[in-house]
């Protein structure tokens, strides 16, 4: 008697996106939710008209998300920035951190300091605080991460809303964690300067709170992410969820990035449309709140960088020396991605 | 030359208790912080004049907190009801639930199937709902559970506040989630009936919502906690924050853990005390209102049982046969307590 097998599908084959996918639709969902399920942020309708309660959880791992180059001060501020990430993508400013934290028996005093300073010098970079957590005991280094702010309903920047004509922009180049992360993985070569710039991405990431805070302010976003997954990730999750396509005239590669490529022949493109673990805002902009918005940028200190436009046509495509290519929809992936 | 060495400190001797210790006191502390640092949750103000929302996060570990007999659609229940639980200690309704899951590669679909299923219905066991979450690689399970709701300050009943002279009572009695996890260790026995009642009480706990939010909303709790590192533990918290003691006239043992015990030799006292993973509520309530919050506990269903009164003397004893008996400050302590 012969019989098809069907393979057991396991997390290592299914990937993340697929896992949350198979979560949410055993999930009951809440009557009503102010921010869809899967956006950057979750939210809850306060009693006060058009307030909402903004929340975020992020865990970080030691085995997947630490390299082992990354001190533990830089690790547990990660843990907050990358948290702080999204609520600067929908514009809200974090007022409060809990975080539930896996240590190792092994783990010393200084180690648990170092782990304390490092969560409290993120949170308060973003000028917010760690009032609560939990702690156990974990194999691996386990950090936790939950953020509360609150924010008026209108100024959510959500991921769906992007429509044709509207200008794709980013408040930064792309290309230094990924290349970073090339670096501490072995085989390639950098000097000691762009070695200290390329490293410093990945070991001590900044979030665009100011600047999600100025767009927001604006009025004028149509939809925004961060780009934690990966450029190319974020930008087919906004041309789905807006159900638009994108045509970008240039991708903002780092300098840095372009150098790195060259000495260790390399794709600059790829490093930036194919990264993860950095943290630049990707927005789309009513085309009459372009100066508006660039103004608001720059008054912080920040940039918005134009990198093309919103298409009716669904594919998302870039030129490359006049010829359209397409950007593939991966990324930085649990599960699948390895450090 | 010879010199003193100082043994490093790590977290399997510090332990629970003097790492949050330890953390705690590297944190800047938010100015105006409604519920203080290392009660059973965290608080921030709204806008709205004497309206807070409340925010707690506690995770589960598969090594340390999920017995290899519990299933995994148990364990994402209990990550949920062990934050409800400290909710209900505080009087307040979750709302919405966030959950950050860390899988092993080696997770079938079926096993996240089963997660989800848990988490939903935990949080619709209590009305709240999960709205959204993180997933990520880790070496063991990880259920990182935060939840939000929001309340009136007036109505949080924190762990300060017990007087003199107060009755202080629980919501059940004690012993069984100790007893089941005996059994579990092996070595000890018990009927087929006792068993599955000693070993539901340590896979399907559940949180005294119902009561919290009765007693709450009675006004006469002077002081409340709940009992999950143990009825001795949280008796200790409830007289150190009060600055007061206890002398209470009775222990209430379950039936089924003066059997048990009766049968193994064991001291169902001992059982009852020193446990964890307990979720009854342990209050002090004003004498004038004891006949209040006893009508509304039964109200929904429910008990409250005296066993006490606060004292000026800050010892915590108990009168057993006639004689004081100091209860001991301890209980289930991560790091230093093993299932």
């Amino acid at each position: 008697m012969s019989k098809n097998k069907i393979p057991t599908q396991t997390a290592a084959n299914l990937g993340e996106h697929k896992i949350i996918e198979i979560i949410k639709n055993r999930l009951t969902p809440m009557p009503v939710m102010p921010v869809p399920f899967g956006d950057d942020v979750s939210a809850v309708n306060l009693d006060r008209e058009q307030q909402v309660a903004v929340l975020k959880t992020d865990m970080l791992v030691g085995k997947t998300d630490v390299p082992k180059e990354m001190s533990l001060w830089q690790a547990a501020r990660k843990a907050i920035v990358m948290n702080v990430s999204d609520f600067a993508s929908k514009g809200v400013q974090p007022t409060a951190a809990l975080a539930a934290l896996g240590l190792p028996r092994t783990f010393t005093q200084k180690d648990v300091e170092e782990i304390a300073d490092g969560l409290d010098s993120g949170a308060r970079e973003y000028d917010a605080y760690i009032i609560g957590g939990d702690t156990g005991e974990a194999s691996d280094l386990i950090i936790s991460v939950s953020l509360f702010g609150t924010a008026a309903k209108s100024a959510l920047m959500l991921r769906s809303g992007a429509k044709p004509g509207d200008i794709v922009a980013v408040t930064g180049v792309f290309g230094k964690s990924s290349a970073g992360l090339r670096l501490l993985l072995g085989g390639c070569e950098a000097s000691a300067d762009l070695r200290k710039s390329l490293l410093d991405a990945v070991f001590l990431p900044k979030a665009r709170l100011a600047e999600g805070l100025a767009l927001s302010g604006c009025g004028v976003v149509s939809a925004s992410i961060d780009s934690s997954d990966g450029l190319a990730w974020s930008l087919h999750e906004l041309a789905g969820l807006s159900n638009v396509g994108f045509l970008l005239d240039s991708i903002p590669v780092a300098d840095e990035v372009k150098h790195f490529a060259t000495v260790n022949h390399l794709d600059s493109l790829e490093l930036a449309l194919y990264g993860g673990e950095e943290y630049e805002l990707v927005v789309t902009i009513k085309p009459n709140g372009w100066t508006k918005a660039k103004a608001a940028v720059e008054a912080v200190g920040g940039k918005l960088l134009p990198i093309g436009r919103v298409t009716e046509d669904k594919q998302v495509l870039v030129d490359v020396e006049g010829k359209r290519r397409a950007i593939e929809a991966r990324g930085w992936e649990h599960f699948k991605s390895q450090i």
